[in-house]
């Protein structure tokens, strides 16, 4: 370790110079300033260092999911980075209380000078989006069409390239694929699992069918939703059936096992660090759900039914990619295919052993 | 103030016997006991209590709009009391991250005794929706129908005894229209306000038109989507013209007036507790819908696409909920008719007197 | 209001090439980049954002209270600057999570590189306490001392010139001062609410007389403490008494009067505003304490017993501050006044008038 | 798993009769019913419920630690049992905003019914703190004199009895003196790890000495407090000085080292879950410590310097508690040993092995 030859002085290291010189309210240039400004101008500064940060943190995952082998530490590594991504995550929601302050008068005040710059320009945000894996055809519809067109030529660029390179989720895919939980040779784990599974749904058929509460009607339409809930297991065996149920998936059939098997036995210590992974990644798409919903009504607040700034459908569009916008929602859908703990195949004792530390 | 003559003894001030005894997991009666049931019943007690919290609040809210004159004294008090309400449902929706340290899998060990019991039969969850206005006609359709025969007849027949009474939309509606806001006499104040609106509307116009990053179809569908914030303005000074459109508004054109006059000059002393109270009955409604949505993620998360404990559609129902279930809409959509302060009809004398204090 | 000539983009806007390029992690220039000097980078930068928005509001707070005259609406408006800085405040707290999921290990990577730089070198967290009120009579000794030769001759003389304007405490006080509540006229207020205090503490000594729960010595040395509270009631009403009582109170003995006449009558509307904003203040002082407390903590976390990087004695002295370096204390001491409401002293019709809106 | 032949429903499974029907407001008893008086009960009521639900998951902890032998597996389990206290923890902190909303006055209003009842008689509260392991002799001395006597007989004889049980900070120093890092055999781990320590002190002691900030005086004072490192340093290797260096350890030495050994090597799959878990308990520290300054500032603000409603010194008190009873300060102080990691020892191929899974 090379000492630093400079004294540092805390100023000059954070470069405030240029942090806290990088507010120039509009309104203040083209007429009386607005005070509220400086609030917009900073809390989207702040969210812009915390996506820098929240990219940095998965540029690191990225790296260890694109190699052909994963280790334990670099795994290990991995969901701690996760953590802090998250940790970030419930900041910046928080952070919309700080942006609530503001009364839609005051936000008035100084709208007219923004136009047409949007949040949509958020260059590290569609990064974002992107590296994660939230794929174009998933994207709600208005904001793919002009999802481009409202960047400059050189952030249009940046991001094209951004898409060429692979996303988490296709990373992941490939790790989850290579995993060896889907053949255990003469043992037949993924039958009795099946066994188990058919158990359990007869269980909630008798649950709806004897239910006082519901009338005829609801009776027959739950059935019939369960009856999905039937074919989504039945797809887990058969890649055409799983096509035809979860059209938009992303994960694989084969991927899916794996993380299934995870999920089932995540008490094993092999599987704790992998089933606590998966886990982060729901929560990292939670919380970007999260966010999305709760800045879709803070705009509702700020403009009503107007337009926004950049000529977008404002509140109304947020609110729609609320739900749509999610990458990781096949791994909510393991929680389809879980049994439980009482009801799970016993595996062999070969198999534990793989699963737990050697004492050599 | 007369004396407590028996020392208080803090267990026993807290009923803790009672409220410490009412845990009895259903696993450990059947089965092996669930670790985990204990604190699912737990959080929903706690649920329970803030629920109760939160109706002793807004039962004092009630009764002070149930008044035919509120003095402002009153209306600082209520103020206060949707405070309080709101820093319970911030605890509300933090409480979820405690839920979802259960896995789905830890849930399962003691979820099927729990059929057919639902979070829709909290008597007091529906009861508060009640009481803020949740009217039946905006209710997602699914559970509207089943919303009464899920409880005991005991059950039934509070809630359709509270139904019968004024909801706070409702009151807060009256109140708006009593305030004088509407006519001032001589001033033309509303007719100025337009003039002020129009220009507003002709600029937000140019800003489309004039969007370079806009190809022709979007300004097209751009213009449109303005042509209906103009009519919603018109709306603003035609009972039929509002009703069309708004369909679903409950607060009338005159009560939206007042309201809309309340938040314009908000900083007018007369005008200040008021408008915090406006804003607090939004900040509520936000809430709930964030409560709304982290639920049904949490479900999402728990069950994937099973159905629920009751037999419902479980977590897409839940979803449909979040922004279909809002009481105070018409609260955000105000927002839709403000102007900069600097275009702003400005108040004659008279007018602003009565918004001061007078020093006598 | 004039337009703006030019298409406002988002990334330029916010200039976000200066604000997104200030990240120079040390470490990666004089050895191999530790990952995550990035977030320490980050997250002081973003803390320096939101003291510049602190410093923003409380600006225009100042602005006000130098004022000879504050009108109910400025009030108001201080009011909701307040709010904001405490949803700053609490988001200043909860970020602290994020810096926590960096491992002391970690630190320890690039931990050399950054010496003598210091938190204590935040130009803007000083300027914060000292416009609050920070004395330099109250700070923590070994601060005090080292308080300027750490800074730089600019930064110094920055902060010598902030030190030489009034603080908001001291025109807080002023304000107080020339509230009209401590003389009514021929209505003798504060004898009556003499009496009734004299009855509370009367009634406080037998609470304590009486407790079964404690033994003689107990009950003599907490009758000694009443005897203290006693003594700060007395020095209400005489001035050496109360420099004597509270030798580092800021608030003169005039200025407490009027906020505790503010605090017992706040539900008159006049008062309303001026009871929020006094409570407000002693949120954003409870909220620094909450911050430096949590902060000496994670610090304690980071280094343990370790000496700080500015050479400080880190976790131990910051400990110190949590409690020393307060501003508000008077007001929370306001509480040690207060009567029920049912044994407070009624007003006079007079009184009362010009506590409330006046109809023309 | 046996089915419950009962349809479950939601109010009867929670005994929401019993649960809702514990709230008796002792002013309505006795005078008119303070309307806050019913938050006051509530809020105590939802923090017993979370305490019972904290002992249920360190119940399960302390299990698993007074076995002979913990499993990696039974580890994991206990690792996310803490993080789930951590989550009620932060609800726990959360929820006094809660109570903030209540102005002192409005407690005044019911104050005096509750005499001499005190949160001290919170037998769960003890309960937890004497489980986790806070000692009598580290307790602040006033509290501790009347700890038993404020309790009935019967609450008295509980938590004597729990005293009598070995508490989590002890078994957990068992287990850390049992593995096996303090002896490598061959290896001379802690004579490498010595030189490199000594190194990094010499490093630290140059940075003060040529700290351009300080002067003369100041230096001298640092280079004092950093011979209390090194002398706590080379307490490590010797018992007797350990003894005199840390007087108030909990944790031996052995067990210092091996906690120590973890945490520098914590990326090591073996080594992670138990690192994770050492975290976790500082975080549970941290966050009761935490509450306990949150919880003063909010007796402060309520009551000023006035004695608590069980004769307790109130405010000033709870201040003294904050930083004494702490548990895991020892868990702190392994910070004060870490050593970068660029500096780390190697440890040879054998050890290595030993700490990572093992393909058969």
């Amino acid at each position: 370790m090379q000492k630093n030859p400079n004294p540092c002085y805390y100023p000059d290291y954070l470069k405030l110079n240029m942090v806290l010189g990088s507010q120039e309210p509009l309104s203040g240039k083209y007429g009386e300033e607005a005070h509220d400004e400086t609030l917009f101008i900073i809390v989207h500064q702040v969210y812009e260092l915390w996506f820098k940060q929240i990219l940095h943190e998965m540029g690191v995952v990225l790296n260890v999911f694109g190699q052909d082998y994963i280790s334990e530490s670099d795994l290990g590594s991995c969901l701690s980075k996760t953590y802090r991504v998250k940790s970030i995550q419930k900041v910046l929601i928080d952070q919309l209380n700080i942006i609530e302050t503001m009364t839609p008068q005051a936000f008035l005040d100084f709208r007219d000078y923004l136009v047409p710059a949007s949040g949509f320009q958020s260059v590290q945000f569609r990064e974002l989006e992107i590296r994660l894996g939230l794929k174009t055809d998933n994207r709600v519809a208005y904001d793919n069409k002009s999802f481009h067109n409202r960047l400059s030529a050189e952030h249009q660029e940046y991001l094209i390239n951004v898409e060429k390179q692979p996303a988490l989720i296709d990373l992941l895919a490939n790790w989850l694929e290579r995993l060896p939980f889907v053949d255990f040779g003469g043992f037949k784990f993924w039958e009795q699992y099946q066994t188990a599974v058919w158990k359990m749904l007869d269980s909630d058929s008798e649950i709806i069918k004897n239910n006082p509460t519901l009338n005829h009607e609801e009776i027959k339409l739950q059935l019939k939703e369960l009856d999905l809930t039937r074919a989504s297991f039945e797809s887990l065996f058969d890649d055409e059936k799983y096509n035809e149920r979860f059209p938009n998936h992303v994960l694989s059939r084969k991927a899916m096992l794996s993380a299934l098997f995870i999920k089932l036995y995540s008490w094993y210590p092999l599987l704790d660090i992998p089933a606590r992974f998966l886990t982060s990644l729901m929560d990292i798409d939670e919380l970007l759900a999260n966010w999305r919903h709760n800045h879709a009504l803070m705009v509702q607040r700020m403009i009503g039914t107007k337009i926004g700034t950049g000529g977008s459908a404002g509140h109304t569009y947020l609110k729609a990619t609320t739900h749509s916008n999610r990458v990781f929602t096949d791994l909510f859908n393991i929680s389809t295919f879980l049994v439980p703990t009482s009801a799970l195949p016993k595996l062999p004792e070969e198999v534990i052993k793989n699963l737990q530390f050697q004492r050599m």
